[in-house]
């Protein structure tokens, strides 16, 4: 079941001579599989599918990709345990959280296909011509969304579910009528190969055309970079590192037709711990911030890496007890041996600094057994070296403390832009400190108001995207229906017979969609 | 009334040493007024005024905004024939063509407000907390479309009212929530000190906050350079050539932040003349399209360079029309000097190739009276010669003869990413091209049937912006309502008190916005 071959279209192909081992993380013993990196010629044999396949597919109906992305859906879940078996074995991440992101990664591609099937998604915008208008007549305009055309994508490390092979950016892809190419990861290369098997099935039952999806191995950079450098392909999607992701932003800018690079890269989060709110519940907030921080190894990219509050007793009991209840949590392993590395690295970076006092270090330092840091540090120090502001992936986080509300304003101010921002407060601080609280909104993508960054709703109004450096494109989500729009433009059609008109475009609006028609939204025909 | 200072949110400065000159196109001439160049303190004092700024206005209401929006408006008519004098002699252009732009530039200042006052732009995202559901509650999540920050916007040398300093890039980003710095073109110096003018008296007027906008002048790249540069500035939009746009682009990716450079630098704008239209139509075809060429001295970014048909009688014909039309437009003064040499250099390029055949060329040649040219390739020379596709801006077309159908195919193929493709067809040519129709609405970013590219409407359904390199972001456009698009990004709110969700996300929906609800359109309150 678990092929090591390429995935090229339909075809499964091992041209190359260099082999790549997946690991069992937890012991690092070599798995089930031989991995072939692929060629340079079936990186070009899987793009040229993917470009035939796209004249297809991005004219198939929104119900017809609906299909296809239901069956990935059920071809996953029929994987039934061998799938989570192995992406346990591969990911060293509890059997619990993998079912529960298969349900998100199934969860995710129903929901697109929901999305295709109401179809008002492609913001169709129509007016309509009016010839005896003075001194030029108004001609027939028609607007909409199509699929930009092929897209790589790169899988995510810590979702080797629902931000790998069939996750987030491959759904959405698929549901914009993009077709995929998929760089597998190296920690997750047999998990990949059972999902790309399923996606292949899923293409073949629902008819939809060879190339639509393809999936490569890689031993190094060399396929990510010959992908993103090829002059077909539109866009690309990658969730990873700001190192990764920045790389690969700046290597699409050097092709001589730039495209976009929608790279989630994580931030640190900041919490900001409202006076009143921490007075009345300090000891809840780190209950609840405990669970946050070390949550899945803290390996999430909305993992809280900094907690901003007024010097206080308050602020030292919460303190105290954060550092308690996370002692209490036992180590886990990471998701691989580098991002061990890198976290040891990165805390060791910070927690070196004089002006550092850890108020927790667990003992279980191992790759396999990593248990979680908690720092602290003054405003003024922390305003004073903007490393002590890098984000730590992994179960870290850092308590800044602050003179008072302005230094706790310097401090947000300070920082770069983020996934979200944490605001944790009551009715007095709401009255007290409004300014704060409006001039946080400023950094993120995302403003939550008492909870915790960690879990990620995927619906129509999430936001999962913020200012450089957290993406390299604000302007859009990874998460939830609306990254959808990433790989799409629009077309603009003008006194177009209607033969020439999408189905979404034509008066009789036949699927019955919302268009903003002559300015005023309606779902009637013209 | 023509005032040489920059102006620095409501105050005039000239602190620099260096004066521009501002002339008469016609004849060379210097024209009043002494333009002095803005010195890097007074383009940090601007952004800094800009980003104060920017912390008010993208909180002001769209109403307010819309008010301020009509205010420019206003104020731009009352310079009634002053700046149409000024503008007149600084490009060339005749009064009815500048009295039709300062039209256009008031519908777009007024269209905004529309959109403003509406409302619904903002695509508000609401999705109510399920707070039983299992295994995790649902958050409450609401989304919506938040200004980006202060915008550079570079003025364009062809539209000294439409595109340039209250033109649409400028009430696009104003619409938005964000405040503009203009980069004053110097080939209207003085039309830009006047409309710089009426959006300051605008802005005291409605009550904007100072550095809402800004205009400073530059002897050279340095100013512009210095602004696209600088932390503070969050966009671009720009309008000209592809050196330029592409020039700008890069320099926006060499920041720390990289951001969003919109740039619409025009393309060659492909016209298929399809074999049974041609045929019942060449004499008629030949009408319109010299006047489309000819037009303003054919400096549209939507002039039609290239004319794709099937060599033929009737291609003949249509030939020896157009020639003969075009011969009898008389020549006209181009924008400006720079302008004329490229014009003369890029189409002397063409005109050398030995596969090139001159239909017409005339003798009117000199900068302040330019006529036009006429020329002809067959498809297999045009192919094997990637310059015969480049952009010549000005009155000039090529037409290309192609063997069959099939070879016209292969030179749609060819051509890079067009702003526009326009084609001629009849019912005949509809079913027996189809596919060649088809292919050809994959490469532009707007589909024009049986009409010409030149003649942009403004309204909510035009796209203007293709894929590169006729724009640097073909996913938006920089004409029309949507481009306000251009400069928000989303924000989402997870759990917020009503107090600091902006009243478009509101339960009781104020506004009386259309939003999606839970997944259906609604304008009610929840």
């Amino acid at each position: 079941m678990i092929k090591g071959q390429n995935t090229i279209g339909f075809q499964l192909s091992a041209l190359g001579n260099e082999s790549i081992k997946a690991i069992r993380v937890d012991n690092q013993q070599e798995l089930e599989g031989e991995f072939i990196s692929a060629t340079s010629e079936e990186i070009n044999l899987a793009v040229e599918k993917s470009v035939k396949a796209f004249d297809v597919y991005s004219k198939i109906s929104g119900v017809k990709r609906a299909e296809f992305l239901e069956a990935i859906a059920g071809e996953i879940e029929a994987l039934e345990s061998k799938l989570i078996d192995r992406a346990m074995l591969e990911s060293g991440l509890p059997q619990g959280r993998l079912e529960g992101e298969r349900g998100r990664t199934c969860g995710q591609l129903r929901a697109f296909a929901a999305l295709l099937r109401e179809g008002s998604w492609v913001d169709a915008k129509i007016e309509t011509a009016i010839p005896d208008r003075t001194p030029i007549p108004k001609p027939d305009l028609r607007k909409i969304n199509t699929a930009i055309g092929p897209v790589v994508v790169f899988t995510a490390s810590n979702f080797p579910l629902a931000f790998s092979t069939a996750g987030g950016d491959t759904a959405s892809a698929l549901a914009s009528g993009c077709t995929v190419i998929v760089k597998a990861h190296e920690s997750h290369l047999g998990t990949n190969s059972l999902v790309a098997g399923a996606i292949v099935s899923a293409a073949k039952k629902t008819n939809m055309p060879e190339g639509v999806f393809s999936s490569l191995n890689s031993k190094d950079y060399s396929v990510g970079t010959a992908l993103v450098m090829h002059p077909s392909i539109k866009a690309v999607g990658f969730t990873g590192s700001i190192k990764g992701g920045k790389a690969l932003y700046d290597l699409a800018q050097t092709r001589k037709e730039p495209i976009p690079v929608y790279a989630e890269m994580g931030s640190v989060n900041p919490v900001l711990l409202m006076p009143s709110k921490l007075k009345d519940n300090a000891k809840d907030l780190a209950a609840t911030y405990s669970n946050s921080i070390t949550m899945g190894v803290g390996q999430f990219c909305t993992n809280p890496g900094i907690i901003i509050g007024v010097q206080s007793d308050s602020l030292n009991e919460f303190a105290k007890e954060l550092a308690s209840n996370m002692a209490k949590v036992k180590g886990s392993c990471m998701l691989n041996k580098g991002i061990s590395d890198n976290f040891d690295s990165n805390s060791t970076k910070i927690l070196s600094s004089s002006t550092v006092e850890v108020l927790h270090k667990s003992s279980e330092v191992s790759y396999d057994n990593k248990g979680s840091i908690l720092a602290k540090i003054n405003a003024s120090d922390f305003l004073a070296n903007k490393d002590m502001s890098d984000e730590v992936f992994g179960p870290f986080s850092m308590i800044v403390s602050c003179k008072n509300i302005e230094e706790m304003q310097k401090v947000v101010a300070s920082l770069e832009g983020q996934l979200t921002v944490t605001i944790m407060a009551n009715k007095n601080d709401y009255t007290e400190n409004s300014s704060l609280i409006y001039s946080a909104q400023k950094i993120a993508g995302r403003v939550i108001y008492n909870g915790t960054p960690t879990g990620v709703e995927v619906c129509r109004a999430m936001h999962h995207g913020g200012t450089f450096p957290s993406s390299t494109n604000g302007k859009y989500t990874s998460v939830g229906q609306d990254a959808i729009y990433r790989f799409v433009r629009p077309v603009a059609f003008q006194n177009s017979p209607e033969q020439f008109l999408p189905e979404e475009l034509k008066n009789g609006n036949p699927l019955k969609i919302m268009r903003i028609v002559n300015g005023k939204y309606s779902n009637s025909s013209i």
